[in-house]
C-alpha cells in the first residue's frame, strides 16, 4: 500500500501538519508530505490526485487556513477519502478555516477534524483507523494506542491545591 | 463485509440522517440504521461498538444535534473510523452541533461533515470512498457518481432573466 | 469588449445571482451567465478562465454558498478581476459562504460583496464601475444610477405613525 | 456526607479546576478531584458515577474543553446533580467548550457555569449553595462569603486619574 | 419543603418556562411560578428572594431573554441555588440570552441550562436531582424517569428509507 | 449641575473606565467614579441611583464585563440616562459583555458604546454631548474637540514605504 | 425645544423605527422622522445635522441595517447626541448592523440600543430620559411610565400548566 | 493614468495598509496614500473623491477598523471602484471591521478583501488586475507574479519530522 499523503497549502502549515505525520509514524503507517496550494499551484490539484490514485494512496490528509479550499478541491479530483485539517488563521482563529473546509455541498465530501495541532494529530489517527478497517495489524496498533492513552490518564499524579 | 452502521441520537434525526442511507444505497453499499442516544442509552455505546467490531463494520456514521456527544463517544469505544453529522438545532442552527462534534481532543477522532442533510449525504459518500480504497467495485461506483454529477451540471438549462 | 461573465456553483444560485445580471443590464453592460461548480466540474475552472482571457472578459462575477470555493478557485486560474458573492446557506445563513470567499490568502484576491441578493446586485454595480474606469459611457450611466437612487430616497412619502 | 467530586478530562485542566476546589475549601465543604476522560477512559464514566451514588456524593463538578463531553456523559450515568465548567480551548477560546456542555438535549441536564477560572470557582460556590439548601451551617458560610465580598467592594481605594 | 420557585422576566416567557413546571410535576416535585422582571420590577428581586429563604425554597429556576439579567440578579440576593434558562430572543436566537446568563463573574453563580424549551425542562430535572441528593423518594423518581427514557429509545420503530 | 457619575463592577475595570473620566476632564465636565457591583453589592444599585437623582446627576456611565448586568440594573432604578461600556472579558473578548449590555428589553434602555477603552472614552464624550444639548459652553468644547481631531488627522506625516 | 429627530437609511426601516416615535409620543415628547441614506444621499448628512443644530434638536435617533453607517456618520457631523438602532438584516439577523453601529472608534460616539423594535422603542425612551435630565415634566413622565410597567408586571394572570 | 489611491482611517492603519502599496509597487503600478477619517474628517470624503474622479484615479483602496465606515462612505461619493480592507480591531479581531465593510446595502458597492495584512496585499493585487483588464503590460506583470508564486511553492524544502 502507498503511504498516506499529507498535503498543505503552505510551508508555514507544517508545524501544525507534522502532528499528522508524527501520529502516523507512531502507529506504524507510512506517510509522505508535500506543499500543494489550491490558489498558487491550482494545476497540481488534479495531477497530484491522479498520481495518488495510480499509486494506491489509501487516504489523503489536507490542511489549510483562512479561505481553506485545498481539502475540498482535492476531494473534487479524486475518489480517495480526503480528511481536512483547519489550520488556525491569525485573526479569526481558524473559525474561517473550519467553515471553509467542513461546509462542503452535497456530492463532494471532506471528513473534517478539529482546528489546529490536535486536529492534525487526529487526522493521522483517523487515517490509521481507516486503514485498520482493512489491515488487522494497523487496527491492533490503534487499539494499543488507545490503551496507552487510558493508562496514562489513570496513572496521573494526585490533584492537590498548591500550598498557600 | 458488514453493512455501514448509521447511528443517531434520536428518532427525530432520521429525516436528516436518511440522506446518508440513501447515498450508500445509490452507491451500492449495504447499511443499517439504529437509534443510540449518548445521553439516554449510554450503556449501548460500548456494546454497540464492540458488536460492530466483531461484525466487521468498516465505518460508523453518527448524527446528533445540540451538545452532540454521540459521534465522539462512539469513537471513544472503537477503532472503527467514525464519521459525524451535525444535526441542525432549533435555536443555534447547528453551530453548537458542529463544534461539539468536530473539536475533539487529540487521541479520539471524528471525521466531521457539514451541518444538516448535505452533511449526512456526504457522510454516506465518504464512507463509500473509504470502502472504495480497498474495494475496486465501490471505487468505480464513486467515480461513476462523480461523472453523473458533472454531466448534470453541464446539461442544465440556459440562465436567463425573467421577462419583466 | 466581451460580456461580464457571471458564474455560479449551482443552478439553484440563479435566483440570487440574477440580481447581478439585472444590475448590469440596467447599466447597459453586456453579461453572460453559466453554472460552473468548483467541486462537481473542477476541470471547467481552468478552461473557462483561459477562454475568458482569450475573449477579453473584463470582470468575472462568481457566486457560491457554504464552503464556497468557486470565486477563489477561478481567481487562481486567471488575472481577470474576480468579484465574489456569498450565497446564503440554509443553516449558517451565509456566514460560512462569506468567510470562505473573503478570507483568501495573500497572492490570490477576490473582491467580496454582501451576502445574498444585495451583494449580487452590487457585484453587477462594481463590475460596471470597473468598466467605467476605462469607459466614459458606462461611468456616466453609473452616475445617473446614483442620481436616481438619491432622487428616490428624497421623494419618499411622509413618515407617520399608523392611526391607533 | 461524601465530598463533592471534581472531575476533569485532563491533568492539564487542573489549573482551571482547582478554583472549584479552593472555593469549596474556603466554604468548609469537603472535595475530592480526579481525572476521568470521556474519550480516553470511557469505561470510568459509569463506574465512577455508580460509586459516587453509593458514597452519597451530593454534587459532581466536571470540567472539560473543546468538544467537551465529560459533564454530559457523567450526567447520563447518574441522578446526582452535575455542574459543568467549560475549560478554555486554545483557538476558539472556550465557545466550543461552552456550547458542548450547555446545549444538552431534554432529559439529561448539566448546570453550566462561565468559561474558565471564574466558572470553576462558581461551580464550587453553587455546589456549596446546593448543599446549603439542606445544611444550615454551609448556608451560613455562603452568607458570610457574600458579606465578605460586599465589604471588599465597599472598602476599595478611591478611583483617581493617574498624574499626567 | 417549600415548592421550587420558577421565575421569569415576562408573561411571554411562560410557553418556554412551563416545560420546567411540567418536568417537576412529572417527577412529583411541587413548584410555584411567578413573573418578576429584573428591569421592570427591580424592587421585587430582593423581597422575593428573602421570602424564598424564609419559606425554605430549595431551588430557584429563572428564565429570561436578550440581556437576561434576572437569574444573575436573583442569585445576587440569595444563597439558594439558582438555575438559569436562556429564553430565545427574536433576532439573535438566544445567543445573547445564553451569554448574559452563563458568563457570571466569580462570586455569584448561576447553573445555566440550554437555550429554550429543552433547557427549561432540564432546569426542572436538575432541580429535582438537587432535591434528590437529600430526598431518596425524589432520587428514585429521577432514576425511574431515566429508565423510561431509555426504554422509549430502545422500543422505537425500525428506520427505513421511504418508498421511492 | 452634579458631576457625571462613572460606576463600574470592579476595581479592575478602572484602567478601561478611566478613559471616560479623562475625556470628561478634557471637555471640562465634572465627574465622580465609584465601584458598585450588581452582583456583590446589589443593595447599592437602588440607593446609589436614588441619591444620584436627588443630586441632579445628568448622566450615569456604567462599565462591566462578562454577564454585565450593572448598566441595565442601574437603568432599572432611575430615569437618569445610562450609558453602558462593555469591558473586555478574558476569554470571549467582550462579545458577552456587549450583548449583555446592549440587548435590553423594551422599557429599560442603555445607550451602549464600543467594547473597551475606546468605548469608555466615547461614553465620556457622549455624556458631554448630552450636557451640551442644554449647556452652550460644553457644546462649544465638544465642537473644539472635533476640530482638534480633524486637524490632527490632516497634519499627519507622509505615508511612505519603509526602505527595503 | 425642537422635536427629536428620527432618521433612517430606508423607507423600509420605518416599521422598526416607528417604535421610537410611538414611545416619544407616549412620553409627550415631540418628534419628526425622515429618510436620510448615508450611502444614497451622503450630501444630506452634513446639511441635515447643521440644520438640526440650528433648530436646537436635543437628540438624534438613527436606524440602519447591514453595514449600518448612518448613525456614525451623523455623529461625525454634529455635537448633538446620536442614538443608534440596529435594524435587523435579512441573513445575519442584525449582528452586522449592531457591530457596524456600536464599534465606533474613539472620538465619535453613538449610544447604541438593542437590535430591532425593542431597541427602537428604547431609543425613544432614552431620548426622553436625556431631555428629562433638564426638563422636570419629561422626567416625571418617564417615572410614570416606569410605574405603569411595574404595575403591569405585577397584575398579570396566574401562571398555570395547560390542562392535559 | 493617475496613481491608485490608498486611503485609511488612521495613521495607525499604515502598517497593515502598506502591504497594498508594496504589492502595487511590486506590480509596477503607481500609488498614493493618505489618511482620511470618515468620522474625524467627514468633509474630506466628498472632496477627496471628486478630486480623484477629476484626476482619473482608476481604483480606490480604503482600509479601516471597528465600525469601519470609510470604504462605504467613499463609495457613496464616487463611481470609481472602491476596494475595502478590514483592519483588525483589538477585541473583536476584525469581525466587526469585516461586517461593517462587506455588508453594504444594494446600490453602493465595496469589493472587500480579507482581514489584515493579507487582505491589504490582495487589495493591491486586485487593483492591478482591474487596471490589467485594460492595460496589457500590467496584466502581463500579474501573470508573472502568479508564476513566481507557483515556482516558490514548488521549490520549497522537503517536509520532514524534526529529529526526536
Amino acid at each position: 500500500m502507498a503511504p498516506v499523503l499529507i498535503l498543505m497549502g503552505s510551508q508555514s502549515d507544517w508545524p501544525v501538519m507534522q502532528n499528522a505525520a508524527q501520529m502516523l509514524k507512531d502507529l506504524g503507517v507510512e506517510w509522505r508530505a508535500e506543499v500543494v496550494s489550491a490558489h498558487r499551484t491550482p494545476d497540481l490539484l488534479k495531477t497530484t490526485m491522479e498520481q495518488a490514485e495510480r499509486d494506491g494512496v489509501p487516504v489523503v490528509i489536507a490542511g489549510a487556513g483562512g479561505a481553506a479550499h485545498l481539502p475540498g478541491m482535492l476531494a473534487a479530483f479524486t475518489a480517495i477519502p480526503v480528511l481536512g485539517v483547519p489550520v488556525p488563521s491569525k485573526q479569526l482563529k481558524g473559525l474561517d478555516s473550519l467553515l471553509s473546509i467542513v461546509q462542503m455541498p452535497k456530492g463532494v465530501a471532506v471528513g473534517t477534524l478539529a482546528v489546529g495541532a490536535a486536529g492534525a494529530a487526529n487526522a493521522g489517527l483517523l487515517a490509521a483507523q481507516i486503514i485498520g478497517s482493512f489491515d488487522a495489524d494497523v487496527r491492533q496498533r490503534v487499539h494499543a494506542f488507545r490503551e496507552q492513552q487510558r493508562d496514562k490518564v489513570m496513572s496521573g499524579p494526585k490533584l492537590e491545591l498548591p500550598e498557600s
